[in-house]
Formats: structure tokens, C-alpha cells, sequence
């Protein structure tokens, strides 16, 4: 497909082409109160300004609605459901369009172009949705199996049921936090020396701080309590997808996590990318996933249906020197199971799902060195130094790094399906004085 | 402590005296929105219609805050504070205590008295708190120890981190609902036989459908990300207290748990009682907890803080038929970890709470036959059959079943202090097709 063009300069490799139309919550000088704003380029275009001066006079659908775009979160937007949202983002193409059906909303409204376009750099970003449940699964299958590798050794890497339905448990809505904030790195109880006895853990700040590289899903459509979402209806429920770091504490957590699974070593932050891509945008990358050796139950079988994603994704490290390494590049097509398997497995047994509600992917790693989306795996749970640019090394985060993920579909420069960056900056951990 | 006598007839068995004034959320005939209202007796006290009708003219404190009471939730009031959820319950107590110092504003005003009381019959009872973040813990020392011996003996029953921290995992706020509210059995992914090679699950109704006796405890203080909640401060972060039944599906358990937990097994509906009692109310019970063998760490040491409660538990499981049977009898006392060092343990890394959060004891067994918590512990995991009234035998829950849970504190007619009754019946499953 030939690249849209726009009549707004737009830098070739930027991830908000005209293909993208990102939406999320932003802040300005002009009004400091959250309110949605979609990216395109290097700016956003702020949606509350382009309403309230009638910028949607030409689609008459939207107009009894127009209020979801004064609200501190995407959660009333996201629930007016996929087909509002995809006509809204067609829409919004078509203003920015080069000869485009509608120069008079936009192009040739000077006022309005004033008002409604501000630098991205001029934008403070907020948490897209008020998030109701978050649930992070673990579909990433070389993850999954680096992991168990280290822990089991490789015969027993995967457990019996990982190819048969996607693994998750229930994560902290409360500490998602968007790309920028910083993360405190946490205190918790760590056994320092496993094989003394009698075993007595130590408060003490993490020495294994980690990230997980992610995609998070967010959900659009309520379902009811006892009601399973079938899987040919999940992917109606989808919104958007966004990049998500799970910071994980490792020591906290393999003291931790028997008999229950992972809790403090989680829970601390989440950070999450600014901008939701719609499920529209992400659509001309879909793909089938990769093969599951397993035949999944008639309720997880997607048929021909593809849902996975072709998103090129990389994260990277920051010392506080200000020198950038990165750790890794992968795909999403490491998932065994799609965001669509994910609802209906969470959903089957009756679990109600509400706007907001978000579903990580778990980790993405690719099967070869250079593709693993977390320390623990990189460095083989702290046995292996990382080498850093500028001489450093890491076993894992030090105070002070930087962690910034990036992700972007499409090759083609002039029409990215970009992610932008979720990134997360280590402060010393709070000194606690219990005497 | 002398009964404290009101002018309102109570029944001296009654679970809410005088001394209780526990909160709930109803709606009613006259104003089907849900509104808020303290139980006395066998009524309901509209604290909407006390509010509109002046009740509240002899406590000033209260009067810049009464929009709470025509919130559909608690969250209002909760958030209010400690000190001021007391001087509400006592004004309350005080406008019902026989020859109190405001006759005026209840006793004697026929009019706010016709328009206030409720009859508990007609009553519905709706959640009393917009959850946040839904946590459950695993604090019931015989429980752990007597799941444990079953899947591991009775040397390894308790895992090494038991006694250290208060065990628990994140849990799915979603499907959390009031008494009565109808539980779907779910179905979810089983595997019939464990022995065979390959493991192949089947997707089916659960066949072990189980209840679990635990306590839940209310947030009403807001804490920062990054923040730990000191253990001497975690009291005056606490609303209330509510009966929960965690009704949890073992063999869909048993089959998706490793290596992160307990997930579709527990999200399919957890309920809790209606009525809040609040922390005050709960304080002349209060005591010591049991004697822990390990020494805890200083930032979960309670010393001298007496943050358990005697509240004596019951359950019933009452047939189709309409037979009750008493199920198990136990007491909170066995809890080995209290609701502040809960709390100080779950923030110690730096998660936030909002108010609304909802912490869960875990299931709460004594050490005897007759006082275990749970179906799994009653019957060895479906090896026993339990012998109900009438005849009628269980291993686990069939479809009509209703299982009410209740407890109590005070053993005093005329000044008890109870939870009234936390009930949910089984539903058979939806069936599902996917040919």
C-alpha cells in the first residue's frame, strides 16, 4: 500500500503516520486537565479543542458522543466500541489527508489548526485508561522456555499446560503507571543465602531489579458475570494495544512466589506506553501465530482468524552517564497465544471483563541471544555480565538507568504504525528505618 | 460491658445491637438508587433520608460532608477517615440509645422515623464498596497447613516463606459480589486423568467446586506509589470488615496453577457479606494473634497492637431440598498474620492502595475436624464424603447447593456484634458449544 500523505509535515520515520492515529490522555499549558488527544507526526492533536470547535462538524455520527472526548480517560471512547472507533480514526485520516474530503474542518481552519496542534514535546502524558483489572499472561513461548530452562533444565522447561491455554495470573491495577514515571526500586524480603537453614530472609532494597518486555491489550466491552466471551466475539472487545514494561524484583520473588505466584515482585510499577494503537491500525500487520505443537480446545481455536501482529520491538538501556545500549530487538510474533485466546480463556469460566480492563502479553523473547526480553534471561539470572556501550556492565538495573521500549509496525518509512516509547528511570530505593 | 439499651426494639440475638451500627449500601422501594444505611436490629437505617431530613443537626462535624451518603458506594464515607467514621457510628448509636442526649432529632420525630427505617426484608443489599484492587491472603496457619499435607505431607505442608510473610496473590476485583448475588459453576480447562501421557485437558464444568470461610477488610486510606504503609499506621488505613466466601474451582486449580498461581479458579465469583463493620466496631474484640515460631521482620512486628479478632464463623450448607447442614465452626483467631501486617507487607515494595482495595484473610480452618474452612481440607480433596442432614452426601458443591457463611463477635445477647450472613447458590454451568 502506497503511503497516505498528509498535508501536515510528517518526518518519514515517524511512528504516527497517517496510518497510525495513536489515541491517549494528554495535559498542555493551555489546559493542564487530561483530556484525549490523538499523536500524528511530532504532535498531538488535541481532541478536546477540536471538538469543542465543531472539528467534527462532518461526521454526524459522533456527534451525540462528543462529550467522551472531555474526559480524563479513553475509557468512554473505548466503550463506544471498535466500530466508532474505526470510523472516528478514518475520519481523523481523512482531515489530515492531502486533498483530503474535508480541507475546510482542518486544513484551511487556521484557528483551529492553532489551537488543536501542539508539539508532542509540549504534551505531559497521562495513563490512557482507568484501568478496572489488570491481568498479565506469560504467552511469550521461548520466554516461557528460557525461564523454565534455567529453573528446570529443558526437559521440564515448559509446564504440561503451557501449550494448552495461555498461562496468566492477576496482576496490581493500582501501580500501572504511564511511560516517564519513575520507578522506585523496591524493598522486600529476599533470602540471601538459599541453602542455609533455618531460612530467614532479610528486608533489603532488590539486587535483581528486572523488565519484561510487553505488550499490554486493553479491553472496550463490558461482559457479564458468568458469561464466557467467545472467541470469534473477543476481538470486538479489543481496543488498543500499548507497550508495557512489568518491572519484577527477582529475589523478591523467588522467595515469594510458592505455593501462589508472583505478588510484591510485581506490584511496585507498571509502566505502560502513552499511545493506544487501535486494533484498525494494527490490522494491515496481522498475522497467524506461531505453530502450538498442542491442539488448543475448540473454545481457544481461532481458525483462520489472524490476530497476531508483526510489531518490531527493541528496548534499550540508559545509564545515568547518559550512554544508550540495547539489550534487545524481537518481534510479537514470539506469542503462542493472541490477545483474542487470552480473553476467551480468562473469560471461560464467567469472569466479568470491564472498559479499561487490561492484558499484558507476559514477556517477549525470540529464540536467538539477542532477542531476550528480560535480564533474568540475558544474563542467566545474574551469572552473565551484559556488556554496556561505554565500558559499563550489567547483571541487572543499577539507580539511575533508563529503560526505554520502543515497538513499530511496517517498514516502509512514510507509513509506521508506531508504538513511540514506554521508558522508566531506577531511583535508589526508599530507606526504611524500622529501629 | 453492660448491653447498651436503645429505645428501638432489638432482638437480643440480633447480629446488629447497639454496638455494632455496621454499613451497608441498599436500595428500596421508595428510592431504588443505591444509597447508604447503617443496620440496628432487624431494620435498616436510610442514611440518605436521615441526611435530607436533617438528621445529622446534632453533629456538625459531619454537615461539609454529607454528600457521602447519597454516593451508590461507601467509597465517599470510607475516605472520610478513621476519626470521623467514629464520630458517625457513635452519633448513630447516640441517636438510638434509650434516654440519649438527641431524642429530638430520631426517637421523637415521627416523621424522619417513618421515612428512615427499613425493614431488612425489604432491603436489596448491593456491593458495599466500588473495589479497587482485589488482593487475597493465605493468613489461616491449619488451612495452609492442612492443604499443604495434603499435596506435599505433613513435613513440607508449610513452605519455608510461611511464618515470614503473610502469603498472598492478586485477585480479580471484577468478579467480587454482595450476598446473594447467584454463582455460575464455572468451566474451565480440567485434566481428567494426570497419570495419562500426553496430558490432554478437556474443557468442562469444574466437578470440584469448592467454597472457601475468610474475612475481608477494607481500605479507606490512599497510599503514594513508592510509599510503604508503616504497620503502625496500617490501622487507621483500615474501613471495615465483611464476611467473604472465595469460591474456587480445585481441579481447574490443579491444572492451571503452576508456575503462577491460582487464576480462573477463583475469578469466577468471590462473594462478600453486605454489611461493613467497621474497625471501631470491631475493637472491644480485639487481641493478640497466635504465636507465631518464626520471628517476623521489624517492618511487619506488631509488638504490643492487637489486631485480631475473636469472631466466631460458621458455615451451612443448605440442599436443593431446602436440608441445612452446619459445615464447619472456627473462630478469626486462627489467623497467623493480621490485616495491618497485611497491609505493611503488601506496600512494603511500594504498591499503592486506593480506597475501595479489598484485602482477604485466606481461608480461616481451626485445627480440629469440625472447623476447617473448606471443602478440599473437609474431604481430602474429594476422598470423604461429608454427611449432610437428611441423608444427602458431598464431597463437593452441587448445582442448588447455597452455602451461607456467618460470624460473630460477643458472646453477650443484646450486644452482639455480627457480620449477618454472606450466601451465594450454585448455578448449574452454561452450556457451551463450539461445533
Amino acid at each position: 500500500m502506497a503511503p497516505l500523505r498528509s498535508w501536515l509535515s510528517i518526518e518519514p520515520t515517524s511512528h504516527f503516520s497517517l496510518h497510525n492515529i495513536p489515541f491517549g490522555i494528554i495535559s498542555t499549558a493551555a489546559n493542564p486537565t487530561p483530556h484525549p488527544a490523538v499523536a500524528i507526526g511530532d504532535h498531538a492533536l488535541d481532541l478536546l479543542v477540536f471538538t469543542q470547535q465543531n472539528g467534527f462538524a462532518a461526521l454526524s455520527m459522533i456527534q451525540p458522543h462528543q462529550a467522551v472526548f472531555s474526559q480524563p480517560t479513553l475509557n468512554a471512547f473505548a466503550a463506544l466500541g471498535r466500530p466508532m472507533h474505526r470510523v472516528v480514526r478514518e475520519y481523523m485520516q481523512s482531515v489530515l489527508l492531502a486533498d483530503g474530503p474535508f480541507p475546510d474542518i482542518l486544513e484551511r481552519n487556521e484557528t483551529l489548526r492553532r489551537a488543536a496542534f501542539v508539539s508532542l514535546e509540549d504534551c505531559k502524558m497521562h495513563l490512557p485508561m482507568q484501568i478496572g483489572d489488570y491481568t498479565d499472561f506469560y504467552a511469550g513461548l521461548h520466554h516461557a522456555y528460557n525461564v523454565g530452562t534455567l529453573f528446570r533444565g529443558p526437559q521440564n522447561a515448559l509446564q504440561p499446560n503451557y501449550k494448552h491455554l495461555p498461562v496468566g495470573y492477576h496482576g496490581r491495577a493500582s501501580s500501572v503507571v504511564v511511560s516517564g514515571t519513575p520507578i522506585r526500586r523496591p524493598n522486600g524480603q529476599i533470602l540471601l543465602d538459599p541453602s542455609a537453614e533455618p531460612k530467614q530472609p532479610v528486608l533489603s532494597p532488590s539486587r535483581k531489579l528486572d523488565i519484561e518486555l510487553e505488550l499490554g491489550c486493553f479491553v472496550c466491552k463490558p461482559s457479564a458475570l458468568g458469561n464466557p466471551v467467545r472467541i470469534d466475539d473477543a476481538p470486538d472487545c479489543l481496543f488498543g494495544v500499548v507497550l508495557m514494561n512489568d518491572w519484577s524484583a527477582r529475589d523478591i520473588q523467588a522467595w515469594e512466589y510458592v505455593p501462589l505466584g508472583p505478588f510484591n515482585s510485581k506490584n511496585f510499577g507498571t509502566s505502560i506506553g502513552p499511545w493506544v494503537v487501535l486494533m484498525d491500525a494494527l490490522e494491515p500487520f496481522a498475522s497467524s501465530g506461531m505453530q502450538n505443537s498442542a491442539k488448543v480446545l475448540p473454545y481457544l481455536d481461532e481458525k483462520d482468524q489472524k490476530s497476531h501482529y508483526a510489531i518490531d520491538l527493541s528496548v534499550s538501556l540508559t545509564t545515568a552517564g547518559g550512554k544508550a545500549s540495547t539489550l534487545a530487538r524481537t518481534s510479537a510474533k514470539n506469542l503462542l497465544f493472541s490477545f483474542p485466546q487470552m480473553l476467551a480463556h480468562h473469560s471461560i469460566g464467567g469472569c466479568p471483563f470491564n472498559v479499561g480492563d487490561l492484558m499484558g502479553s507476559g514477556t517477549i523473547s525470540g529464540d536467538s541471544k539477542l532477542e531476550k526480553g528480560c535480564l533474568l534471561e540475558q544474563t542467566e539470572n545474574g551469572k552473565v555480565d551484559i556488556e554496556l556501550e561505554g565500558g559499563e556492565k550489567r547483571r541487572f538495573l543499577e539507580d539511575g538507568d533508563t529503560v526505554t521500549m520502543t515497538g513499530v509496525c511496517g517498514g516502509e518509512e512514510g507509513s509506521l504504525v508506531g508504538f513511540g516509547e514506554c521508558s522508566g528511570r531506577i531511583e535508589g530505593a526508599m530507606i526504611l528505618d524500622f529501629s
